[in-house]
């Protein structure tokens, strides 16, 4: 059977990822607004987070990660959504749709870039197969995407159907493994191991007091700074000849429970792309670069169907949003960092390898600069 | 074998299309610019297109069809191309980068809406395959959409890699079949049988003599008007309720051999809708409007990889596209009305059954309202 | 005094206006949906429209119109709104702010090309004299504009803030005087007289009951159609040359009481160039065309200052919007015809000479066509 | 007479320039490239950049600046340029006509909010009055803004077009006064003076060698960084009820001597948000944020009439321009941090102060971090 020679790292351990270091852990705060208990997507209500990873033989790194607004049946009871590309040097699917209707009604799946087929694919038998779905026949699915194919060998598609239900149903509330998982698997970020880091910002209770969560896939280049401090350029850790690889991306996804309808939805998602920039993130050509918002706010849901023509919706005045603009810089970019202090060195296709930050060289420089309150 | 059962009416009989009965065949002119040799999207030089019907027992009618830009390597050898929402309830593949990169690296294939990632699969793999692509990681196929599934069991998902390679196969220069045929075979526009339809126009040489070719999956609503004369009303064939069903839409492919850059083909590209206008479509709620335009002219076509940073490419001046704008809304006008005058009566799923355009009827009206010249 | 010199056409004689002979006074109509009251932009409750007419001396044909979505304070109480590029080769102000937050907050002012400042001056001032914004610091003035500089003497520049400011006063409820007026005062329109037109369509009771009302500022070409009549062609009555001038343009004002959202008020504001479109529009290159869509509706009014940072707003389904959709299509086509029954033939800047639409012969032409019912 | 009463810096003395102490100067180097010779936007040959300050009385501190491309006849030799729209809150003129065809055709002119429309006025004109324009009747003038109402009196609208031709009269190349200059006059940028500021970046030779200059009118809010140092953070200097004024902007103005089509400039524009992002920027509800962005090369420029309808025009291809946007995040940033180094405390309106940021201790803050190189 084809399935045993998986190694399947499933979700199984949330006490230890506890003892995972994180780079709050080490003292260095991001911004100036607070995490959520967990500073994890997974702190916004409802929000689940689920991962399969796909680690096999000498080339295959790769894997799924499934992000859920909510656990009831989204095609029915859809999402106020937004996407906004940072640059659309990439492979997403569904975008137009959720531009026009402005809602999500399927799972958010993230995977490598020639798997984006499967994962749709996977979603639209995931919504047909729903016991209350059986008249649908039409499924915008939502598949992000990075490209792994340095660590992993994309080419091969190994990613089936079948490892996208899976990454679905290990969906959960609470921590959310990060680095070397799902579809952070065989990432690469600033030439360091990226994947998966996860962030999160609560705004103060006179602002609303809403939570912002923020998931990445970190698959980019550009001159690594940490925290301001100029990691990338200390190291000469960049590329010298300024020709890009074309093949990085990153994919961001950010749900808030403040009520939102989709064009403020979109306005928060461009601010992603400002708090990727602090990491020294420059959107190269051929970065794939995407964020995708969703409001959680149970009041916003959007029914399929409806006797009534009207929905009356309570949504936040424009007025209101810039607290949660400043949410989504802040935690995009301890999103991005935390992917790389959880990712791991790892070879892959080719013998390829690519290391992990070094964590301790990089701490004594953010101790140097002052970052570190001891 | 499974292949036996399949119905497949292939691109064989070229000389019986002639024989035909389109529109014009019936002396009504569609505007004031002249037609190419053929009326078709095959007028534009390289411009291929190959159909795979799939029609099976008493549920299964749908299929695909493949547009070619050029007999080469599309990865290899791009084409300048833009990509306009019409309306965006659609699922169509490949958008964004579209739009970034201002290229199209792959066939461009049309099916039903379910069956788009395996459109996306075999396109990649139809990539990926090609001898000189073996390093190839990176695909942006492009997969447009309707809904067939008032007659077709879409949910059942038919349509399988193996029958997009088929299309793409079939492809070839010369007629073009229409009506029940590849991506058209299950479709439905304007209440009548809808489909596939091509036509095309040749601007003035004084205004640079260029042809521009449109080819047309017809699935959407509205009010008919054929050249003009209010067919739809006249037979009260439209929604009183005006609840239009929201699974209608139209792809609309455009070639051209006018030198273009992506800008201006997406300029072109928007002019397609006010030729769907000119037929009654109103772009409801529920339909997938999209149109894909590509220039064809080989001076500019772009290189994967190149030597030279720097590409100096002709291409048309703002003041001299106009003529190409009417020529897109013309053709754009005919294709759609010559996919219902080339479709039949269709019995599909659960019995559904869809009368085609009651020609003789028409034809009638359009003679008394003076539209037919003896 | 200068002000002796001027011809101003002050809107006097609303009765008068009744007995112009508009095309559906005629017998014929176009679409499916039934007109309001008065057939107008103003059958759209609160909605007020204004002209300012400036004739003068050999070589001044230009005017300012204004249309009003309500008649209180409109930067207090801003309207949800929405603006759609058709062709952006045009000058109309505010547009980046309307996308970016959904709303207007000033009157909706058009004039000729070169007096676009000063119609944004006209209405920053009436802004901030208002004796309720002493505070307001910022105006986002929405003033649109078609070139008129074939009979006009546009670079004179001859509008000056005090005009602006009468049309806006002079601006009322009631029937809405058409073609050579106001803004509509100078234009060109398929080679004929264009000018001011309006029309409006009311959607069935069962699908809401709603109101759309369009007011157009006709000046571009094509090849004009007349309810699907082929008037161009058949007068050989367009450019043989296919290089169409660059300085037409068509403004579009969309009012309805439907209460939408800014992102389905754009969908709207797409719709009205289908209604162009049937007209013979092209969107030429030199086109600058747009569409301004506003919600009337009392209940979706955005108060500028609020306690409350949320907004609780009911508005219609995407579902929904179908028939106003049509709605939109249908009115936009018969405002620009109406706008041609209504001009007069007109002599101005170097003695160029417009003619107007020859009526008798294209009622004639209408009647042969089975378009006028006896 | 009234202009005696204004007090016109004007730029006489750029050797004075050179002994601003800028941030550069201090040993803090922004990012990994290297700036031109100047550091200034004015490093792209050709490039001229012109101010018109007015300080009167207790209540008026505004100007304006203005940047040209070329010093030709823009109008009939226009230049290929993009406008992005960072945060749309702002009241820009020009924007539409840009993006659809791809070119500006006047100088940029920066003033404060409500004197868009003088700007405008003035560039008509500037063009119409140009002996060689004397046919020209449409013109596209590209002016931006940001409100400094709250040092100026901005309700007096007290910008004359004599100001903004002055501003373009004095436009030349060499240094670029920075801080309460120009259009910078009365802004504020993250709540101490800000002003206009520049900077540049010249890539490396292998990767082509290009220029890229920008210009900032800094006026915006969020959490000071300086070279990645939380100085905002540090001095508590920043909103702590998270409601921010709505009347921040920031207007960015990039020229590059790379050859670029619009396509890629507006890629380019895209990128200097990611630069505001490292200063601290937010984008929040209020702020206009603009980018403008053009190609300066010869051999782009698009003659306004020519007897080819064709253009042949060489540009980077897209994966080409990755180093360039390095060099925009780069020197934005720097460009930014500029106009706060060089801004000069001030007291305007009703006796409104704002503090020029404290340098001193600045500097001490980026010595502790390392960030100063002895």
């Amino acid at each position: 059977m084809v399935k045993k020679q998986f190694l399947c790292i499933a979700l199984l351990f949330p006490i230890l990822l506890l003892s995972q270091s994180r780079l709050r852990d080490h003292g260095v705060e991001i911004g100036v607004l607070k995490p959520g208990t967990l500073n994890a997507i997974t702190d916004v209500p409802g929000t689940q987070v689920g991962h399969f990873t796909l680690v096999k033989g000498d080339s295959i790194r790769t894997g799924v990660t499934a992000i859920l607004p909510h656990n009831g049946n989204l095609f029915q009871e859809k999402v106020p959504a937004a996407i906004y590309i940072g640059n659309g040097f990439g492979k997403l699917a569904g975008y137009t749709q959720v531009k026009e209707l402005g809602n999500i009604e399927t799972p958010i799946v993230l995977t490598n870039t020639l798997s984006v087929p499967t994962g749709v694919n996977a979603l639209i038998g995931y919504t047909l197969n729903h016991p209350k779905n059986e008249n649908v026949r039409s499924v915008n699915a939502v598949v992000g995407e990075t490209n792994d194919g340095y660590l992993n060998d994309i080419r091969g598609r190994h990613i089936k159907e079948e490892h996208v239900l899976s990454a679905i149903s290990a969906a959960s509330t609470g921590p959310v493994q990060e680095g070397n998982v799902g579809a952070g698997t065989g990432t690469v970020c600033f030439g360091f191991k990226g994947g998966i880091g996860t962030s999160s910002r609560v705004i103060p209770e006179k602002a609303g007091g809403y939570t912002v969560g923020v998931l990445v896939q970190s698959n980019f280049g550009g001159v690594l700074k940490i925290s301001g401090v100029d990691v990338g350029k200390k190291l000469g850790h960049y590329s010298d000849s300024f020709k890009y690889s074309p093949d990085g991306s990153c994919m961001i996804v950010v749900m808030t429970d403040a009520p939102l309808d989709s064009r403020n939805l979109e306005r928060l998602a461009k601010r992603a792309m400002l708090g990727l920039s602090r990491t020294g993130g420059i959107a190269s050509n051929g970065s794939g670069d995407y964020v995708i918002t969703v409001s959680t706010a149970e009041e916003c849901r959007i029914p399929y169907t409806s006797d009534n023509p009207i929905q009356t919706m309570p949504t936040l005045r424009n007025s209101a949003v810039t607290p949660l603009f400043l949410a989504v810089i802040e935690a995009t970019e301890e999103a991005i960092l935390n992917s790389l202090f959880a990712a791991k060195t790892t070879t892959g296709r080719n013998g390829h390898t690519i290391n992990a930050l070094p964590k301790e060289e990089v701490l004594q420089m953010l101790k140097e600069a002052g970052k570190i309150s001891d």
